[in-house]
């Protein structure tokens, strides 16, 4: 692996906290919609309304808030307040502001791994929350491109790589999600590292891993990088 | 202006209408807010409620939604109903899902131009909706490379620039806003081309035209745009 040149990283919960928020902010809609539903029939609906707007919201957390009030108004048959939408509404915002939380590790990796290789950042979702989680991660100067992409699949990386003209060969992927960051990524012949995250949004979650040796590979954290690519690590 | 290789094309009311789609929908919310407040109240609380929201936000319809849900609790003090705020959620869906329109001679004159320029798209706002709409206009073949950003401000057309490894003196910018698409790039020291839409929104509005002679100039129609470069009109 010391031919790859150019590592890009995905962002959402392989630099930075974000399912966990997710996952914290759905436990308050929850409660909010507790004397209506119990949590199981509120997560398969809010899922189900999810789906549905994605082709119109697109991943983020705007479209994710729209399709929470969308979900409440159904489940409780219109009986939900303003005050209670109104709520909704704070935790969306709550959710855009929130602090970024980096990962173990990888405020050093990046900076050991920029001084050899050339790093990206491509990541999917809401154009300007991305870039002010960015702004706000400390972690900007390490990135000689960042590119934020509506849907990564095969056609977008292939488009990243030839505008930015990168050769497959030279190119290695590291994310946590198998669907989004690791299989178009070897399906072009590109590199992969897989990192996973504790949680998995249902919609990004696979059961299969991909057997293509040497081009693929699974990590446990972010540190165990350097050491694949025959970095010396941080100190 | 035979010099300028790479012409580059502001999206909304420049190629497509959206301030008109924009309007219609504010016309509706008006009319379901009419018993509790005149059309003024409900503007101005509206766009102060957007430019409130605008950092966490950004711009697009999603963003514009949830704004639009706010305002309608606020301005109601939580008497709007849940039925009320589904039928906002309906008209940011209608938005999204609004057919795409041309604006006059657009087709014709990227035809032309695509065949002595390369062509490019700059447009901010939401990522997937922007995707969403250019590959629907049936524009998508004419142009070279297409750039969402988050703002249109003097860095974010340098990154272009830079990345795209393209000189100032080769740029020329086509859009309808003066503060998005005209002034960043003539501080560049780049062209740029200036067709007025019939509508503004307020908060792209400027009064004063920029004096910069042989780089700024102002057309009733993207028709002019093939004689200011010195090429053939369509037929």
């Amino acid at each position: 692996m010391h031919d790859r040149h150019v590592i890009a990283f995905d962002a959402d919960d392989t630099l930075w906290h974000n399912e966990t928020i997710f996952a914290a902010v759905q436990e308050r809609y929850r409660a909010l919609l507790a004397r209506y539903h119990d949590a199981e029939t509120v997560n398969r609906t809010l899922f189900a309304t999810e789906m549905r707007n994605l082709e119109l919201y697109g991943y983020g957390v705007k479209g994710f808030t729209l399709s929470s009030i969308e979900t409440a108004i159904e489940l409780t048959r219109g009986a939900i307040s303003a005050e209670e939408i109104r709520t909704i509404l704070r935790l969306g915002r709550e959710m855009l502001a929130h602090p970024v939380e980096l990962l173990d590790g990888v405020a050093e990796v990046l900076a050991a791994l920029g001084a050899t290789h050339e790093l990206m950042l491509i990541t999917k979702g809401d154009l300007s929350h991305q870039q002010r989680k960015l702004a706000r991660s400390g972690l900007a100067a390490h990135f000689r491109a960042i590119e934020v992409v509506a849907e990564k699949d095969e056609a977008a990386y292939a488009e990243i790589l030839r505008h930015r003209r990168i050769a497959p060969a030279d190119f290695l992927m590291v994310g946590n999600s198998l669907k989004s960051d690791i299989l178009p990524v070897l399906a072009l012949g590109a590199a992969a590292v897989h990192i996973p995250y504790h949680v998995t949004w249902q919609h990004e979650h696979m059961e299969q891993l991909p057997k293509v040796p040497g081009r693929f590979f699974q990590l446990m954290s972010i540190r165990g990088l350097p050491a694949l690519l025959n970095v010396r690590p941080p100190v």
